[in-house]
């Protein structure tokens, strides 16, 4: 089983600046805490401030990937190129959508989302444990669709 | 550690009809898997149709629940009775929004959600399964919270 | 053959106050002429100012009821769980919504209808006459699609 | 007791082409139907793809019909000026506005109808049965005023 | 000198019916009025309620005629074929569009205009004696240009 | 003189709650102070979460209330069913609509009022102060009434 | 008989500056030509950039003015006010509403007029004849309505 | 204790003119009825049509005044400029915003305002009534207010 | 091969006037164009400013033409009836749609269609050489579609 | 060389009041700090709350200054009085906007301005020092169209 | 004669994957139709995931290129720069604008584009077929123009 | 004091083509006009084509400069993520956002900025002089925040 978890623009930022105030939690944190809980599972963790290389990694998937975690942060409201990717793969490589805030009790602008409906669903608020949760949410996914 | 499990309008509906159009997962289920991730956990799992009972199950949680997992269905677009509700009693009982389908995949008015702001987070497109991430995201909140 | 008839808030004020405004026919009447129209169908008769209780009484026609009237009332243009209540039924109880007054001659929120795409069709203009209507229609389709 | 039937835009289509589609009732059918419930009423039953000729029919009405059925099919939508002919006549000759499909389950620009609130009421989704069932509300509405 | 005096839709039913409500003057008299102002001029007066018949006696005025009167009606909101004629002939044929009424006291679909930005200018809410006014406007507009 | 005083959802957690937050004034405290500026009144004091309660109240005072004082709370903005009840009841027991918070002060959906048209005025900002306020104002219009 | 004729922010500059752009027609030509057409009137031509005044003059007229004459410039637009005033005094002193360009060929915000509902009528694109046009159609309308 | 009662464009039409229309309370008397209920307090009661007079008087409050009652009228919905000014204000002299009329009852323009979050509360519907309680509110804030 | 070429409203005034400002390319230019790219298909090319006729002609195509080339016009932004219609045939005879000019160059009214999404394609801004682009397009497709 | 420095309604508090909030910076320090930077422009300082004065100071600039700094307040976002008093002036007094704050950190209403786009160029966020950026902007256009 | 083809986000998936669905037209496919009916032509066909390497190769064109066939694919709705690109360079380069799909079959997003009105047209629903229309069209453009 | 001064999307083409249209200033002369008026200043000048490429050069600031002046070109009204680039690093490195052209001059799209508010202040309409302006802006910023 192979997942690719790929994180959006200014992510990269995360924990390593202003702790005080973001918290410490850094996307490698998150990586371990993913690894942790399905040592089984191949996951490749990858972070790119680009909307051109989400699209391409999304594209690759099919054969190489069983299944996407996302957090497309500011490209969620804005790139209907993400968006296409993911539905030009869903049905062969099912992806779900992950937020680290609350979007809802941010500006309007980020109550909506592009990307949303071209994934299995998603799950906002939880911070770095919210990947945990898309993780578990998409093997179970898997798992039931292998079945059938 | 005692959890309230709300659900809204309609739900009592979900499964014991048309089995074979909307799946045979039913509320009762979806306890069921719940009690079983968290068995040291009290949960409290209830369904009204009423948006007033709601409201009342809410404000009377402070004292009796340390969190609460709401499917609030319908009303999550329409009511913000139960969004004033699950405000009020944010700071002592923290709440997560829960949506059996991926509401960005059907009509507009489900798009957004009133309630939602009121809640640390929400989960959504994963039927059932959604429910115990749902509540493994509130122990999780809870705890880190307790530990502060 | 067995027809659920069910009112909103408000409606049980119908006619017995101020009649020299409103005209003198009341909710009785109207059930009045509608078994007079069809005395062999058993019509139950229901009004209620609650949302929880019309989408109970929805929920609970399929195996007891073969159609709806419905006249939800301002409940019509805000309830998305009646909507859904009607939408959950409508493959084995169709409901035909029927409103007293026209309400295109009306303020703006009542030129649409949150619950009008979940039923046949709509009769709207007619005062309690529209109810004999709405049976007529209901009756009608019940017995075409009964022959195939 | 004369009354003008109108159709407009694309109905004489109906019906005969497409049958496994579209169904195989024709206006001629509707007509026929019409005429049944009301053997002594005095139909005029017409189509027109124009919305000047519609405009005229209506203008020629008081002194020659009693009343309007009208299904102004796409014009419902579009058309002022068969809007303001309802309206010119209103007080002389009363029209009811039917459509053959629920125009709420259709696209968004169908919600709403210019002509609606020139009529007594509407009525749709029952096809043409729907057009019995205005011709049985227009002579009852005749009836009553006529009564006064 | 020569001017085309064009009425749109539902125009003919002016004055000869209910009079006790929209007044005694007729089209006719609206015609007499302008002749009486202007007898040095060939006036043109024609109604029609078709949007086409509209759009081909604009489209053939240049040649024939100096300049134009209308009052479109209904169309006024809803033809863009209207106002495309009329831009088309500008240049060559000035128009001056022409409203009995007040616009601005009605239906919010009648405060904007698809033709007027085609049109020298607008005059509405004096009832007849505005195509008088129209009429002084555009000799006054013609003699200005013709100087020049 | 009867008053009818209607409180609607989560405003029977008022004071009882976090009062370091929200202050201490209780619905109860409110009562007090009404029943003090106006001891001859007989003011019933009523709160629930139901919309369908609140409908049923209203309906109910014609003949049993002389005025209605009511804070709809969230129901104000999302009840139309609130509204047409005291709109059904406005010629025989004129209503105020008050809040505690000054709503223009609030989220954008809480600046438009749903029932304040169904009432004689609004007063809002001042807590519980403004309870007084609006039972002044009835007893004022009632008092004017009455003398015409 | 007395006429107001009110001229708003800016149009003190009119013809007098780059009349090579704008032409050389200016506020006292419109005077001048208002005058000639009515030798027998009684006309006070003022011009003003403040709204406030404009409001006072407005209120001021019942008892010393017959009708009015308004171009409010850029308050068309934004000044309730004015409308207001104009409003205030209708049923005494009718108005009428002109401009000299023809708004509709201009930016969106200067389509709509908070003033024009208030007056009998609009006059617009005429430049200053249109003023002449305005002043006739006052005294038609004050003739008219003094026979009766 | 001195307050400051600020009437915007128009009040001084109040009451002196058709009084079988607007009733004959003009501002003089709302001036005695709030100097009557309120003896010991120094009220200085204005009316202006001009938005800057009352920008400039609001600004000059702090340290003459202790409260505005302020009745904006038209500027209620088109100054941006008096909102900032009661803001620039509001923690040294709080302001109240009083309508004579139920302006949920008018156009929709009148449904929302500029100046009310800049003000402790409104109250509106009273018509003259409203200032006076409108002054006991304002007694009563300043009173709860100075004893902390 | 038949093929029915459709211009509507305007259509007949191009080239034939102020050919210094339009070019002097006619519909009959684009007939012969047409004609000389495609000889062995029989090309019906007419031109209407009649939304009725467009309509009653697009209803005849079913055994008629093959495939339809429609520049509707102003009516590609206004009828719905004309969309309806190509949409009623669009199974048995597929149509393209055409514009001279590029209409997202010009006003936004111009830029969506009501009758594009009724239509395989659309090719707007060549002028009439779009024309021979559209029937090389509606062969291409029919010649597709035959050969399965 | 002359400047002519406006500001528009609140401004005069700059400064003044509550120190500690707004800083302590008053239009008189901007004044001399402007002055310090270009010693050989005549610099006119003034303050106004009245739109009417902005309108008649901006409309006698010509021949008396060669270039306007401008704050037009809360009127930048509602006044289109000023807006047009600086688009009539452009062509000979260019001008410049200039704000305090950065207004897209503000309310909506505050993100749009109807002025900005009659002036050359807009500067905001920094405090009074961007009345001396503007000071700088203007005499580097004057100094390049002088050359010119 | 140099064209420029240029492709982007997620179009280099086209036809190697799910051929059942998309059909097996691939990009190569297209790039060797277009070289078919244009031997002459030196066509540079490209595709890339990037709106930066889009923005940046379509600077380029002027002296490399004479002309542009674009299919922006998603970044025709969202991408500004790609259409401010177009423009910088329209007056040198024309171009035109493909689409796969009849993008006003799909979801409201793709209806309107922001690219379309910096090229001489726009051409959609053809499949690959549309590039080589897109092609005679450039050609056809380039070719008039070049006579002049 | 290290400065780094960012250009966005197709400014690269600034000056160097079409100068008679564009003028000759290239990004170049704007650097060295920089540099002249900061000599003491390390100043980095880039241009990019790329959203992503913009921020990770906002993201890299925080140990290597001290602000930023920011011109994002079309990205200032559809990057979402490089305004949460600037907000992230708001706290350490100040950013002003320049702009070439008076945007609100332009297509409504380009009034709205979706970077600005992340940054101290905003610039516009000074062309390649403005750039020296943000300069002044941005040390006179961060030399008095350096006091503190």
């Amino acid at each position: 089983m192979k997942i690719l978890v790929l994180n959006g623009p200014n992510l990269n930022l995360l924990g390593t600046r202003e702790p005080e105030i973001y918290g410490t939690e850094t996307l490698a944190d998150i990586e371990t805490s993913m690894k942790k809980i399905a040592p089984d599972v191949e996951i490749t963790f990858l972070q790119t401030n680009s909307e051109a290389e989400l699209i391409t990694l999304i594209g690759e998937t099919p054969g190489s990937s069983d299944g996407i975690v996302i957090n497309p942060a500011a490209l969620t409201h804005t790139s209907l190129g993400v968006a296409d990717a993911l539905k030009a793969v869903a049905h062969q490589v099912p992806a779900i959508e992950v937020h680290l805030s609350n979007t809802h009790q941010r500006e309007k602008i980020r109550h909506t989302s592009l990307s949303a409906s071209a994934c299995i669903g998603q799950i906002m608020g939880f911070r770095g444990f919210g990947y945990t949760l898309a993780l578990r949410a998409l093997l179970n996914h898997l798992d039931q669709n292998r079945s059938i």
